[in-house]
C-alpha cells in the first residue's frame, strides 16, 4: 500500500497533527475578543503568521491565512485586478496554471476583462521572453506558477518577475507545489499556497500581498485577516499549517535529494520496462517528487484502477478526477500524449522499496490494460480498406481506442499513403499528433467532419 | 474560570474532537480521486452530509459545506441575488442581522442593488407584517436570522417564510445561533449556519439551498461542493462538525431547559443586585443560553476587563471586538442602552455554581468601574451653570462619560428645565435617549452642533 499522489494532497505530517491537537484546546476562541481565551487564540494566530512569513520570506503583515489555496488564488487575482483597475483589465496567465487560476481568468474574461494565455514548450515550461511580449500598457496582473502540478516542471519565476517588475506589473506566483521545498526566488508581488500540499491540514491557504501592491478585495467587507478572508479564523488548522511548513523545510534539503533520486529512477526505468511510453515534463528543471509519463494504447482510468488494485495510489491527467473525463489542459498545452497518463508524486518519506515495487508492478498493469482494450477492438472494428486512403471510423469511441486502431492499421498502409481517423473524442485531437511524434509518422492535420473531426496521418 | 461567550464561539465538543482525530487519519485525501484514500475520504464526506442534512431537515444534495458561517452567508446571498436577477435587485434584511449579512447587503447596494432594512421593536424582534410590507415585485431575496446573536431574541421565521413564500420570494435564514437547539421551522428557502457555534470545529459552515430556488454563484467556477464552495474540502473538520451537531441535538431538550433556568436567574437577579441596569432582549421568545444587560455609567470594555480579572469571559455590545469601538448595531436598532453592555452566553454544560459566582462577582465589578469613571470626571469636568438651560460640554469624551455627567447634573435642574449635552461620541446618540427612557426623563431631541451633536433633555 503506497500513496503516490502527494501533489494532490499530502498525508498529515506528524508535526501538523501534534500542533493541531494542542491548538484545539488553546485556539478555539475568537481572537478578536479581549478575554483570556481570545488573547490566547490571538497569540497562537500571531505566532503562526510569523512562522509562515519566515518560511515564505515576507513580512507577517503581508501574509493572510485563507481557507484554501484555491481561495487564496481567487482572492489574490480578484484583489489585484480590482486594485489596479485604473491601469487596465488585461490579465496574463500561463496555459498550464492550476485550474483555479484558469477559472479565475475565465471569470475575469466573462466580466469583460481580457486574458492572454502564455503557451509552454513540450516540457511544460513557459518562456520569460514570451511573458515579456505579452505585457501591455493595460496589463493589471500576470500569474505564473512556481512549478507545474501535473508534470513537475519548474517555471522561470525570477526572470518573469524581473520583467514584470520593470514594467510595473505585479506578478502573482502560485507556489502550491513548491513551497515545501523552499521560498520562491525573485521579485514577485503576490504569492499563494495551500497547506495540505505540504502535509499541513486541509482548510488553510496562504495569500501574500507585498506592501505597495494595489489591492482591493471585492465583495462584502469583513474585518478579519486584513479584510482579505472573511469568516472566523480556523486557528488550530492555521497553527498546524505553520508548524508543519517549518518542519518540512527542516527536512527539505535531504528529502529533496532522496526523492529526486527516486523519481529519476522512475524516469529512466519506466521507458525501459514498458514499451510505448513517453516520459513528460522537464528532465532537470523539475520538482524533486513528481514524475509523469503517458502510455500509448492505454486508458488512464483503467490503469489507475489496475495500480490501485496493486496498492498504488496515483493520479492521471487522462482522467484526473471522478467527474472529469476530458484530457488535462496541461498535457494539451504541452502537446504531449495524454492517453494512459500517470502522475507519480512521492510524499515525504517515500521508501525506496515502494518505488521498486511500483516499477515491478507497472509493466504488468499496463500490459493487462492494453490486452483488455486490444482484444475486442481488434476483431470487430477493423476499418474497410480504401483505394488511396484508409479510413478508420472511431466515432463514439473514447481514447485510446482511436489511437489503437490507427496503430494497428499503419503497417498495412504503403509508405506515403494516408490514414483518415474519424473521431469525436476530444482527446484524439491531442493524442493522434502525439502518437505521430512518438512513432515518427507524419501528422498531416485535422479537418472538419460531419460528426467530430478527421485526423489525417501519412505513413513515413 | 468560566467561559460565558458561547454565542461568539463554543469550546470544542468532546464528540467533535474524537471525530476530528479519527478523520485526520481517514479523511485527508482528495475525495474526487478514484483510489482507496480518495474513496475513503468521499465516504466520510457523504456520511457527514447525510448527518448534517438530517439535523437541518433537508435533502443531502441541498446542503453544501462551506469554510465558515460568514462564507455561507456571503455565498447564499450572492447566489440567490444572482440567480434571481431577472426578477429584480431588491434585498430585504432585518436591522439586527449578523454583520456578515449586513456587509453583504452593503456590498449589494454598492453594486447598484437596493436594500430595505426592516426595523425591530425594543425587544429586538422583527414583525412579520413589516416584512410583508417590505416585499416588492422586484424583491429577489429576504433574509432573517432565526434568533439574534447579541440579545437572544427569536425571530418569527415561520411567519415571515410563509409571507415570502406566498409572494414567491426566497427567504434566507441565518440559523447560526439556533441550529444547535433544533431545526428551523417553516418554509424557508435558504439556510446558513456555523459549526463552531455548536461546539464543532472552526472552518466549517453550512449553506442549504432548497431544490427549486434559483441560485447562481458568481465568481470563478469550481467543481467541488456543487460549485458553491471553491477549494479543497476540509473533511476532518466537516466530519467533526456533523458528528457534534448530532451530539448536541441529542442533549438539546434537557440542556435547553437547564440553561433557560440559569439565564432566567440572571435576568431576574441582575437588576436586583446592580442598580441602574436594563436587561434587554425578549423575555420569553429567546434562546436558552443568552442573556444581555446594560449598565448605566459603565464603560463596557472596562467591565469586560474587570470580569475577565474575576475569571469570567463575556462579550460586550459596547465594544464588541478589540478593533471596533462603535456601539452594536443591534442595540442601536432596538433603541436600548448600549453603555456597559454585557452579553452572557452560556455554553452547553455550564454549571449552576459558575452562574452563582458570576452573580456574586458582578455587583462589585460594576461598582469598581463606576467608581473609577466617576471620580476624575466629577471634579474636573462639571458643566457651567446657565440661565435657563444647563450645558454639558462632553466633546471628546467617550461614553459613558456624557451620560454620567448628565446624570450628575439632572437633579440640579428645575423641573421643566433642560440640559443640552454636547457630544461627539457616536454612542451618545443611543445612550442619552436610552437613559431618559430608563430614568423617566424627557428626551427632547438631537440638534446639529458645530462639533458633534447637541442632545437636549428636559427634567420631568
Amino acid at each position: 500500500m503506497a500513496y503516490f499522489d502527494a501533489a494532490s494532497s499530502a498525508p498529515l505530517h506528524p508535526v501538523a497533527r501534534q500542533a493541531l491537537l494542542a491548538a484545539l484546546d488553546e485556539g478555539w476562541a475568537d481572537p478578536a475578543r479581549l478575554y483570556r481565551e481570545g488573547r490566547r487564540a490571538r497569540l497562537l494566530l500571531d505566532a503562526a503568521r510569523e512562522t509562515a512569513a519566515e518560511a515564505v520570506g515576507c513580512r507577517p503583515d503581508e501574509l493572510t491565512f485563507t481557507t484554501s489555496g484555491t481561495q487564496a488564488v481567487h482572492t489574490g487575482i480578484a484583489g489585484a485586478l480590482t486594485g489596479r483597475r485604473r491601469t487596465g483589465r488585461h490579465l496574463i496567465v500561463s496555459a498550464v496554471e492550476h485550474s483555479c487560476v484558469l477559472h479565475a481568468a475565465d471569470a475575469h474574461e466573462a466580466g469583460g476583462g481580457t486574458v492572454t494565455r502564455v503557451p509552454v514548450d513540450r516540457t511544460g515550461r513557459a518562456d520569460a521572453a514570451v511573458y515579456a511580449e505579452a505585457l501591455r500598457p493595460d496589463t493589471a496582473l500576470a500569474c505564473l506558477q512556481s512549478a507545474n502540478h501535473e508534470v513537475g516542471t519548474e517555471q522561470p519565476v525570477a526572470e518573469v518577475a524581473e520583467t514584470c517588475c520593470a514594467a510595473g506589473v505585479p506578478l502573482l506566483v502560485d507556489a502550491a507545489q513548491s513551497l515545501a521545498w523552499g521560498p520562491v526566488e525573485g521579485n514577485w508581488s503576490l504569492l499563494t499556497a495551500s497547506a495540505h500540499k505540504w502535509g499541513g491540514p486541509s482548510g488553510v491557504g496562504l495569500l501574500v500581498v507585498r506592501k505597495g501592491v494595489r489591492f482591493a478585495v471585492p465583495g462584502p467587507a469583513d474585518e478579519r485577516e486584513s479584510g482579505r478572508q472573511p469568516g472566523f479564523e480556523n486557528i488550530p488548522a492555521i497553527v498546524a499549517a505553520a508548524a508543519s511548513l517549518r518542519a518540512v523545510r527542516a527536512e527539505a534539503a535531504a528529502e529533496s535529494a532522496r526523492l529526486r533520486e527516486l523519481t529519476e529512477r522512475i524516469r529512466t526505468r519506466v521507458p525501459q520496462l514498458v514499451p510505448d511510453v513517453e516520459v513528460v515534463g522537464h528532465p532537470d528543471q523539475r520538482l524533486p517528487g513528481i514524475v509523469t509519463f503517458s502510455c500509448l494504447y492505454v486508458d488512464g482510468e483503467a490503469l489507475l484502477h489496475a495500480l490501485d488494485g496493486e496498492g498504488f495510489s496515483v493520479s492521471s491527467g487522462s482522467s484526473c478526477t471522478s467527474s472529469t473525463l476530458t484530457p488535462s489542459h496541461v498535457l494539451k498545452a504541452m502537446g504531449v500524449l495524454s492517453e494512459g497518463n500517470v502522475r507519480v508524486s512521492l510524499p515525504f518519506g517515500t521508501s525506496e522499496e515502494d518505488v521498486e515495487r511500483f516499477l515491478s508492478v507497472l509493466p504488468g498493469a499496463v500490459a493487462s490494460v492494453r490486452e483488455h482494450l486490444h482484444t475486442p477492438a481488434a476483431r470487430t472494428e477493423a476499418a474497410a480498406p480504401a483505394e488511396e486512403e484508409r479510413v478508420i471510423d472511431a466515432l463514439g469511441k473514447r481514447c485510446p481506442l482511436p489511437v489503437i486502431e490507427l496503430a494497428k492499421i499503419i503497417d498495412e498502409v504503403p509508405v506515403g499513403g494516408t490514414v483518415r481517423v474519424l473521431a469525436d473524442d476530444e482527446a484524439a485531437r491531442l493524442d493522434i499528433p502525439a502518437w505521430c511524434e512518438m512513432r515518427g509518422q507524419e501528422y498531416v492535420g485535422e479537418e472538419p467532419a460531419e460528426v467530430g473531426s478527421a485526423y489525417v496521418v501519412r505513413r513515413v
